[in-house]
């Protein structure tokens, strides 16, 4: 096929749109993929609806590739379903709901759990009918508090949403298997520098939930990745190694120490240095006891919780969200500690938390047999060398201390170092919650109900376009990967004389024979002008054909190189075929 | 590619919805190409989505021959450019409309008049620019007031609509002519039966405004057409042919008469044919004078409004709807009658119309030198012989008198008969009323601005699979045309024996290796069951893989005649290729 400039719908831009601050958001504006109609409503121009559907394609492939089966549900839903499941309440104002004529209550659909559990409840009955994996590519609306970025984080947006059903964990796992590859081929096939980041700490399974996170400076996700391994975790799902044990016996007798004016860490380790204790004490080698409270839902009353970690360490609240969940957590007010009249702030101690039942949850690092300086339940004093398992049993472990770069990596190999990331695709073993909400059951061979355990995967389709554009671009434009890009080669005639045009044109048509998508530059314009308009478009190839003509020449440049090559006439299309093709 | 029954998300119903009432409907639920899942709004299975896929291919790829490009906005709008035109207002109750978190309106669209308007006056600001035409598919949203008949009138549906912008009347009529040639390739392409009627009476133009209708039995518009011709025409639309005009001079003179009790045209006939008046007379013969109000909008004001049609017809209400728009029409109400005595109910002429200032409109049959009886203004009194031109000139013409059965063509070869039919398509050169709300002028070469006129079609692209289903189909179930069906073949394994389903499989290979898509019943249920499904499903070729297997033949069938011949195996391939390419 041939596109000419000359009729082409675009217009591209010489600033950069006042609103943009990322890479991909200016150039998709500027080259004229995109125009913002609304906030986080953005329209696709023919150029963004080009490079749109291609990935949209090739996620269709591989989905179909591992035997998913495309349907589509519509955008605006019933509230009933998602009462049913709570989600109608708990989306909150992120979800745009409306009435219609009659008053009834409708939404716009975030995610379609609700829709697909039921769709398949109404069509199968027998375990004979699973599993079974579906999905669509479909428009979704979230009321983002702050839709930003262009199409990166808007509110009505493209995404493929999967849903794997099946009679047995098992099938579950072998599902969310499939997935997991599929997404790989995907996200390799669209060009993307990613990693993928386990999303939770392992409380549901080691591999339950993972995020595919497309490495980027601009990205609003926050993950870890190893110096030396293929590692690389959310924060809140990185696991702190745990040191060996140790023996309690050899260790120095507990001394509680007048430590006045030591209400912070960095007081206490002064003091203790400065005490002549005939060792070197750091905020290492101290335990620093954060007390909150936490909620389980529905239970309408507060719980202390103490979470006990070493000095030198914050608890992280993002971790600590995560490893409650799904309890809600609070810091204590004033009030909590009147109540309380046991916690002496700054120099809370396991004694009078363990002596007053309070749940006390440790750092992975407190474990049997190490020693600690730590709060002694009265104010101005701390106790030291308390050990573990001999002077206290903590409750249990919990992994919220902050996460730093150095830190060692999980895997045993290397250290962690950080790095921002785009979600572009998450799956996760749902389980059976949505099942259970409403009684997705198959008949079993012996006649007995099964209840369905559901995968739940998705790729967020039009993001996809910023974040490939995020990855790939350079000061002068866009670049292309050549699978998504809107056409195969770019044909610049530089120059307004019949014959360069003619030229253009004939060597255009041979090519769109050939199966080449052209996109012919038959502008009256000057080559200057096409020839930015080129770099800023992102073609992967751009052809220019000009003074060389008349030598039988036309030169074919990479856009991403910027390597210029001179190439007969009679062998471009052979050429270019070639390049294409791959 | 092999689509195996044994795992398609497919279940076929044995029995008809409970709220369907059209057989497309029926159908298409019982076959499993869709499901409700609320009040106008369909989920479509993996057999429909192929469907609307392949509709979507033939209109996109009639829409890109003739220049048209693919654009897409979203669904969900702010109301600033909805209010510009005053369609935020007109729209009423079919409008979905919310808020957003943050209190500010929206609503999903309908139509996108708006939005495409603003669009090319951001790109374009120079007449150099012009012509353009864009397109999108897209879904939209109606909050219809009784959604029925399954996705033939949806609240959410897929719609083609594309908008021409033009520098002057001739390039929009141009324009027009290309969007009406490419409409006629769609539907050919789609093996549908249709017609094309003009939508208006030629107010704004002769072909200002054209409907394609699908003949259907269940369709909701009515339209008349031509025993002879290929005129068809909304009844809205239809004119009707006046008479040629007669001399005044010879006519008799106009008396009246004492007719008491004849206040319907039946009565006052019956009297005149008593009255020994020397001729007989029929309801044609006399001029009945209804009175309405008119408001234009924004008058304030309400003006009587007399319309003179043939004492034979009545007033078709949407034809004097569609001739006074956009002015409101309504009915006398007592008050009106008591305001103006001049009104003798039963009994009212042009005499007390004219000298009372109302406007006084007539039927085209009505035409200079006719002679009517007519009310003479007083109760009990009519009067004869009363001549158009000679004793009373009306203020113009008005066609709205109902259209019957029989009447004569507009275009003079045969006569009028009645049929139903399903809305697939509309053309209308819009004009000027979104450019000048927008001001979308260019440039012209003179430096002063043109405004920029627009047309604006659209395609039902959800409703063509329905209403293909709706003209498609026999007791069995679905007919599918080769252009849309789900798969090319429905290869049918009619046994289990492993012999039969492994000679199914080989030629589903094959089949497919030759580019054709073969869904193949590989399940364990009896052979009837499976021919059932066949027929059900409306795959244009069934192949049944049976007993004949064993002396080398298959049975190619069709689906739509019924037609069977049995195939020698080495040559099936060869013999479904033919079919499917046509």
């Amino acid at each position: 096929m041939i596109t000419r400039m000359s009729s082409l719908f675009l217009r591209t831009l010489r600033e950069d749109p006042a609103d943009a601050e990322v890479p991909s958001h200016k150039l998709l504006v500027r080259a004229g993929y995109v125009r913002r109609v609304a906030p986080g409503g953005y329209s696709w121009l023919p150029l963004g609806l080009r490079v749109l559907r291609n990935v949209e394609r090739v996620v269709r492939e591989e989905m179909d590739a591992i035997g998913a089966q495309e349907i589509q549900f519509p955008a605006l839903l019933p509230k009933e379903p998602y009462e049913a499941t709570n989600r109608w309440t708990e989306y909150g104002p992120n979800l745009f709901r409306l009435k219609d004529r009659k008053g009834a209550d409708y939404l716009l659909g975030p995610t379609h759990e609700e829709l697909f559990a039921l769709t398949v409840k109404g069509e199968y009955s027998s375990y004979k009918d699973y599993p079974v994996t579906l999905y669509q590519i479909q428009t979704k609306y979230r009321d983002e508090a702050r839709p930003r970025a262009g199409i990166l984080r808007g509110r009505e947006f493209v995404m493929k949403d999967s849903y794997s059903f099946d009679l047995a964990d098992e099938g579950l796992a072998e599902s969310y298997r499939l997935h997991r590859e599929a997404y790989i081929r995907v996200f390799d096939r669209l060009g993307l520098e990613y990693v993928i980041v386990s999303a939770t700490s392992g409380a549901m399974g080691g591999s339950a939930s993972e995020e595919f996170l497309a490495v980027a400076e601009t990205g609003e996700d926050t993950f870890v990745r190893s110096t030396e391994s293929d590692y690389a975790a959310n924060v809140e799902a990185v696991t702190t190694p745990a040191p060996a044990e140790q023996p309690v016996e050899d260790k120095p007798a507990a001394q509680v120490h007048h430590t006045p004016n030591t209400p912070t860490i960095a007081t206490l380790v002064d003091f203790l240095n400065a005490a002549d204790l005939g060792r070197t004490f750091t905020a290492a080698d101290t335990l620093k006891n954060v007390l909150v409270k936490t909620q389980v839902p529905g239970a309408g009353e507060w719980a202390l919780l103490a979470v006990g970690v070493p000095g030198d360490r914050e608890v992280d609240l993002k971790r600590l969200e995560a490893a409650v969940a799904p309890a809600e957590v609070a810091m204590l007010e004033e009030a909590d500690f009147a109540r309380n009249p046991f916690l002496v702030k700054g120099y809370i101690g396991p004694g009078a938390l363990q002596a007053n039942g309070v749940r006390y949850l440790v750092d992975p690092r407190v474990v049997r047999g190490t020693a600690w300086v730590t709060g002694a339940d009265k104010a101005d004093h701390h106790v030291v060398d308390l050990v573990v398992g001999r002077d206290f049993t903590p409750d249990g472990v919990i992994d919220v201390a902050d996460v730093r770069e150095g830190d060692p990596s999980p895997d045993g190999e290397g250290v962690l170092v950080a790095a921002r990331g785009i979600e572009i695709g998450h799956i996760f073993q749902l389980g059976r919650k949505y099942s259970d909400a409403f009684g997705l059951d198959a008949l079993g061979p012996d006649g007995k109900p099964v209840r369905i355990t559901m995968g739940s995967y998705g790729i967020g389709v039009s993001r996809l376009v910023a974040v490939i554009a995020e990855q790939s671009h350079d000061d002068r434009g866009l670049i292309w990967p050549r699978n998504v890009a809107p056409f195969d080669v770019h044909l610049v005639v530089a120059g307004k004389d019949e014959a360069l045009l003619a030229g253009g044109e004939k060597l255009a048509g041979e090519l769109s024979a050939a199966g080449v998508d052209v996109l012919l530059d038959d502008r009256k314009a000057s080559p200057g002008v096409k020839f930015a308009d080129a770099e800023l478009v992102g073609t992967p190839t751009i052809v220019v054909v000009g003074r060389g003509l008349a030598n039988g020449v036309v030169e074919v440049k990479d856009r991403r190189s910027g390597e210029r090559v001179e190439v007969p006439v009679d062998d471009v299309v052979r050429h270019l075929v070639e390049l294409v093709r791959g």
